[in-house]
């Protein structure tokens, strides 16, 4: 059943929802049972921690720009946000050199090939985006502090103000990504090869496979997400989670890059900006309105969650989400 | 001087503008006035047709979906439609098919790669999408009518909805294309091999050809956009331009795919689904506002109109056009 | 039972095999008998024309270059003569326009992808050897003649001096490939795109499938390849059928690049010049002492046939024939 | 002028060499003369140590497979083997591990690509071949011993064979390899990645930058090369510098792969099995006869010497060394 933990608000979530409120939570429901039995996918195995996790988990949240939370199935749960943690990092990058100095190091053009390729843009030696894991690990190479531990606390905070709480990482993910993670250390030789990232390459990684080992609940991504579609301001504690100067350039990159090879795809038939990680989470931004976060573990061939997919399909459709 | 050809709508206007309609004209006049002497770019010169072209031909104009034109420059100069047919043709063929089918034959995923590559998605054998040559003649293929004839006047006709009036064919442009387009049959061999198209290639090419040599002017192109903006109604003629079901679908491509290998960094920095030609126009589309289009026929390395980027730029800054 | 066509000259085939003579036709009856049961692979089926094919079919055949054959299993049967007739076609070209200009239009590098990958030298354009089927295209498309019978009979006389008899196409062959060549000819127009070959795209691919059709016996290209062993003459008749400025040139080639995407293990473990076809057959070459050729229509994943990679590695390692 | 160390074995020196051996010191000479003025191609400046070279240094060393010397120029002078040890480490780990086992990390096949591409076969996810630097680095990664220092023992006391002295490794060049090494780093995370190099990364590598930065002369890297042509034997020490049963393998990977992407040209053109390295130095190899020596630090465009090019091509003219 769907909890909302601010019922008194339905005038304006009428508004902001550009729907009749009470069919909302009873929708989130209706999703929930026609899509909690359906066992199409896997599970992440590429590291044994991933890999333990029910698949039956199965959660979607939605968090409107004026504060109110839907929620429905295992929405407490913590599971690690993985690639989702790219969409912050670029954030947090942005904020710390502004938009011209990043786009020197991290292109914005989507790319036909998968997330783990080994490619760089041909001329300019950048990764093509943010969201493929080459982009990503230049992203988080990039943000400033005075050593390791201070740039992970920079990191930390940043989640701290868009989740509305302190977050913690799982050493055992980290850890074992850490030591598998042989593909993304190949990446950020051969960008320090190029120029695209400065020294430190372990200092970089491990920070890269801290921001992915976060631990999050659904209901927490939703929540960052709403953010994302308030202008970078937490709808439930209004602090600034980041510079509203940069939400345009996070949320582009979401639209045409976000959900792996197959952004097109979703950009043309669900048509929102969003992102998704390979523990099954994933997160849609509706800006001015909502954030979507949906969870369950069981991805399809290009490391998206099934259910996820659907979730997200149907809402779209039914609510009008799409951008066009 | 900007020309505006329905003065008496300005409490209209200046609501669907979201601006103060006055300071619109003087602002296309003064962007005209600031880029018209920016000589940076080329001509494109792979066939000796586009080649003769004066580079210092240049016009914006901006038809609101309430049918109001502004235009400045030689907003009457014809001009071969070249790649910004792509997006009228897609219209057709989903029109003609339905999403489903099409999906089939033509992806919707942006490529890094450049707009001629010789490559087809690795595991579906299709084009990656409808605005890289590739995709753009399978798209053609699927335009049905009874012979050769037939289904170039269907193609024409839907151009005459679009536009408003007769649109004729540059026989030398398309004579031209045709004896060199080796690249472009080299594709269509390649995806009748995979299956991706079907039997007369000759006369999908010379259909390809064709819709690429149409002739319109920038003035026409704006109102085209503007019937896309306007849920595929000619906001002049009122005549059904294209079914609205495929608006999204069109815009959709457009968003991630139109602006070749600087797709991203359009949806990046402008936002706005857009699609440029070698033949300089550059054709912009803001859902339920209005269309744009800019005619300048110095291209920059990616084939876009250097003069269009930057009118287009400073547009979508000025009146926050950026879809996020 | 091997066959021995010149029974006399035992003293000199001695010499010329390195071998105790006697020994030999036992060897090649052992062969026979060993692998004639070796199911493995399957028969090519990209035309129906080749699939029809008995899987059972296998001969032997070797040619000394002092004339002698020995010959066992199905060495009379007719099949075409496929990727094979690269080789010889190459001779041609290289008659017709010398190694300088032939070089300009046709590399010599091997390349680790497929024989039929649609993929030029990025920087000049040329394909990368005439033993894929780019190259061997553009090799076919250099040969003289006015007009296309000419050509063809140029082509077929060649084959004529190779073999020591006339030689004819098999037209339903030929038909097949020509009206399923999508692939080939997909790679003729990006030729034609980069300069690489000339003017009549169809003539040159109506040659190219003709000259893949010719149908010759295992005998016959124990013989073809026996002439090459022997500076160009054929052993049997005497006569020139390359000039022998150019069998240098054919060597190296069939050695770095004939056996497709295994040329290199080939080389690294048999050792000879060879080429290989898709309807079965393998010819090696032992320069100064013999031509060897084997048919059996079952091929590995690479197109070459299982028995004949088997056969050729015996004797290659039986009697040192191995270049180092 | 040219010096012969064992000027009173005329007699054989002529059978081996296939010529009148007069002429040959003379022929050494002439063409020392006519490159020595050559100053085409530029000096690798990817690490400064090597930049620091004086670029007219030259030198031509013939050494046979009875122990005759023949030298001319700068035959003295040390510098580093670089790429030439691909050739020696492989013949070392087939020594370690057999053919069999070696070619399930290693392929043999050549390749299209530059030497540093980050590219492994698709399928079998093995670098192409053991002269890229993908697949040196694993073929190093196969040297046994126990720890580091016994590796790069083993290695050292391997080059004393062939060299027929200790052999010394350059610590600057070294050094400066190792902190720059960005890419081939990159490509070791690639193969540890799907399997194909065991742990130790850095201690592969430091193995292949010491590899790479022993220091040979002219004369040295001639009786090397000799000891290869002289089935692994060293010709003036008699000790076997390498099992006799890998000397074929390590030939055929040199003879298709040992020249970067101009292996085809080079196998085309001269005939021999080679080897280059960006230090400046050729070595060529005449089975049965000779090791063939040149050092010249100008490079073409493909890394090869210029005037090793050039002085081989004649060679091989000049005395039919051709394969074919």
């Amino acid at each position: 059943m769907v909890h909302s933990e601010n019922q008194e608000s339905k005038s304006l979530k009428s508004e902001i929802l550009g729907i009749i409120a009470p069919s909302f939570p009873a929708f989130l429901d209706e999703l929930h049972c026609k899509y909690k039995n359906l066992g199409d996918g896997a599970i992440a195995d590429y590291i044994p921690e991933l890999s333990k996790v029910n698949p039956d988990l199965f959660s979607i949240c939605v968090a409107t720009v004026d504060g109110e939370v839907y929620q429905v199935g295992d929405f407490n749960r913590l599971f690690t946000i993985q690639s989702m943690s790219k969409v912050f990092a670029y954030g947090l990058a942005l904020e710390d050199h502004g938009r011209d100095y990043v786009l020197t190091r991290v292109g914005v053009e989507p790319t036909g090939d998968a997330f783990n390729a080994i490619i760089l843009d041909e001329q300019s030696k950048r990764p093509y985006n943010p969201m493929v894991n080459a982009g990503a690990i230049a992203t988080t190479s990039l943000i400033k502090g005075k050593g390791a531990t201070e740039r992970l606390n920079r990191m930390l905070d940043m989640y701290r103000r868009y989740v509305g709480k302190d977050v913690y990482v799982d050493m055992s993910v980290f850890t074992s990504e850490r030591s598998t993670g042989h593909r993304n250390r190949a990446m950020a030789h051969l960008m320090l090869n190029f120029g695209m990232i400065d020294g430190h390459i372990e200092e970089a990684l491990d920070l890269y496979f801290q921001q992915c080992a976060v631990m999050v609940s659904c209901r927490d991504l939703a929540v960052m997400a709403a953010a994302l579609a308030n202008k970078g301001v937490n709808p439930i504690t209004g602090e600034q989670a980041v510079d509203s100067r940069y939400v345009k350039d996070i949320l582009s990159v979401m639209y045409t890059c976000g959900m792996y090879n197959f952004a097109g795809e979703w950009a043309y038939k669900i048509g929102i900006p969003a992102k998704s990680g390979v523990s099954g989470g994933i997160i849609a931004v509706v800006p001015g309105k909502m954030g979507i976060a949906v969870f369950s573990p069981l991805l399809d061939s290009r490391g998206n969650s099934v259910r996820g997919v659907k979730v997200c399909e149907e809402l779209s459709q039914k609510f009008g989400l799409h951008m066009f």
